[in-house]
């Protein structure tokens, strides 16, 4: 009998650890946003009279490649916060 | 005997997990979105004159590999918001 | 004993790690169709004047490549909604 | 004791998490096609006059490859549907 | 004591996890014919009057890189309804 | 107290779950062989008249490297028939 | 039994465990950001005139791949630190 | 109590994963005699006059790559007829 | 009944746990740090006389993939120090 | 309580689920021999005046590769045979 | 009932685990600051009058490398001396 | 209660598997003199004449990178024979 | 209740798998020293005169390299010897 | 209960396991050592009469590359026999 352990407790230990896994998803950005830097940065080493329009170049590319980590920011931060604050309702 | 968790907490701490690897997927888009990204800044530095087009390409090619990182997320908000009230009717 | 779980949250609480695992399938897509954008990009930069062309060749490849994420989150939308309907028949 | 598990409920939570295993074969075609779709319209943006063969290369192969994400889905379906229904013959 | 499992529920549940398992093997064929596609796409481009010869040999190549994800679904097609059958008798 | 499983039952979960990784030994002849027809495919855009010979060194070897996929499904058969008419002995 | 375990601990133990996987999401970050300081490197052994604009570029892009790195640490603090609080309210 | 299992069939059990992973060997020889024979084609490509010798040394090289996928499957067949008939002496 | 273990007991095991995972965060700047050196080495052995400018760039950009390791470092400390005292609060 | 299991059956399995781990082994000579025999048809297709010397090679380097495979081979066998006989004295 | 265990026992056990996952954060720099030593040997081989600059930035970069295996080293020695002597106060 | 399993038993099981993992490291091995037997095939198809100095160095190399699958072999052996003997004294 | 077990067991046992992680470590200075290694030999290949400096450098990179390496072995012998007698004061 | 495991057994059992992992560091020397192995065979295919310099570098990087391996095997040996000497103490 694991007796001392609330509903709410069990949820919650779930929910750590489902947030956990969630924030891992920025392993793919992290890798892809550096390879994009490290080639914008030789490109401009190449070219630097366009450096202006590689580094639009770079961060417009960035920005989509960032969303599925903000996806999973989001859904760590609805994990730890949304959700009990609506289990309370 | 687990006497203390209800059934609708052993159903939240599963989604919950279910939803940390559902979001996993986003290592898929942001590894190949940052390629992208990496790939137009360069190209972008080789032919600064074409960055429209380029642009335009990296955009359209990473919006279409955002969709499977998306999809992660519509069923990780599933998971956390919709099968709760679900579960509630 | 675990009494206090139904026969229909365990399905539920299986189905959401099931759905889970079956979106992680968009790790695929994700890195493939980024590369195909990756691959687009930089062919534009050296042939501006067939970027339609490479454009119309790039979305018909990624078209193809989306179909195993789909198929994901096809299963992974039964599993969360049809299957519980299903349940209730 | 976990008394309020039935048969066919064990049978269903083990067939969720066996469908979502299946469609994580859709990691491998997502990979390859997307390869493929890169390859071919890095090739169009070379020889733009041979569009039309390279699409239809292209996509000939994309079929043969979708085929084993094909048989993920299959035996995922399989294991929510056809199956219960069996189950209950 | 997990009482309310039969043996015939217990094999159900384990066939479809070993299902699922044998589907998988599709992540290598996948990956394989892809790049064949990928490599076809690129050939073509070059050589478009050999477009013929070289499909007929990325067909053929692929064919036999199917074998092993058609033994996966052979082998799970198996697990769900020749021996649940089998176990009939 | 796991009192419904016969002795039988238990044999032939294991026997699934043995099945569905023996197949997985699939994913490494898929790489091979899809390698294996890429190449060739690139072989025959650049040497159209040596087709037939390419194509037979292609077949001949990925015959060879089907070799142990045709061993996992060998196994997993024998785990699914021969061996329990082999227990029914 | 397990007898000792208040709620709270058990909530504080697997938020430990969740905060370090969310920690190894600067994997991903880890490795692109260094990616990229060997390309400007790189880079500015090249043209060492232009370090300024190379320098420029990499920070700048190596801000965004550190965004998703920061992510699990702001969720790791979460996880420590105000959840705690706010289980105390 | 796990009353209904005899040792019997507990060492079945077992073999049947054991043997699963010792048949999963098999991907390594897969992945290299398809690099083989996708090597072997394109030099047949370059040389078909030589054909007869790549073929020979690449059946050769091939055939020793194999020892250790047939290793594993001497071990499966092992485990699967001969450690059961023994037992039963 | 695992009677012996209080819940400050359970909670520094798990963060003994969590805090290895969290450090284990280091392989990524480990690696691409030294893919920064390395690359750094390369260029000035290219152009000794850009030495300076090389080592800045290399020790700048290294300092950013740092970040997520030191991360690491600080939730690992929190987990086995902070959180102990704040417990004892 | 396990009550039907002796130590013998308790040793067969375990041995057997060993065997399986070290006849994983072959995955790495497998991949590596493979590797040999595509260089050596590549070498040959260069050189087919040397096929002799560069079989010896191969044959030699792919022999040496072989042992780890090996010891894996003896090391199964060990635990299926010898031990068990070892435990009958 | 696991008696004989006291609370310092637990917390020693999971410290051990988890200074072995802390360590493994190793693995990283070892394998950047084994590419670092390559490629400065590699570019002393090709400017040896420049071994002095070349070695001063590899040490320098390998340096900043080695910060993360030396947190993984001072969590575990944390682990393994500090805690124990912090719960004997 | 696990009754009939005695101290030797469960030893000579907890050997068989860390036998089977001491056995694994052969991967590495494996997988490096494959690599070396492939470029010196590769070399001797280049420089026929030096084919004695290349053989030489490639076996002295892999002797060498033998090392570690042996100690993978002795300790597994150890695991095995000697460990039990010991225990018998 | 497993009576029979000491906290000093248990500590020595999980110490024992905790340094089996920490010694895994080596895995990353392994591959990485072996490729300064190959880099090394490489470059006196092409310049014997500079071996004295190329086998210098070698050595010095390596030697920070191996630290990684060095810290896992030091844990490694902390757990198994330094620490029971700690326990034992 | 667990009655018939002694502490000296399950210390034992531990140990057998712990030693199969560390032994596995052997993987990373494997590798890398076959890796430096490759590249001085072919060194010497390019420069005869540099053998003995080449030789003398490969081995001693691979003297250094293989300390890991042996910190690996020196802990298993520990495990296996200094170990439980010193607790017969």
């Amino acid at each position: 009998m694991i007796q001392g352990i609330s509903n709410e407790a069990f949820i919650l230990g779930c929910s750590a650890i489902g947030a956990g896994l969630a924030l891992m998803a920025g392993i793919g950005p992290g890798i892809g946003q550096g390879y994009a830097a490290g080639k914008a940065a030789e490109a401009v080493g190449r070219q630097p009279e366009a450096q202006g329009d590689i580094i639009k170049t770079m961060i417009l590319g960035q920005a989509v490649a960032e969303s599925t980590g903000i996806y999973g920011l989001v859904v760590g931060i609805i994990l730890l916060f949304v959700r009990p604050l609506l289990g309370a309702l």
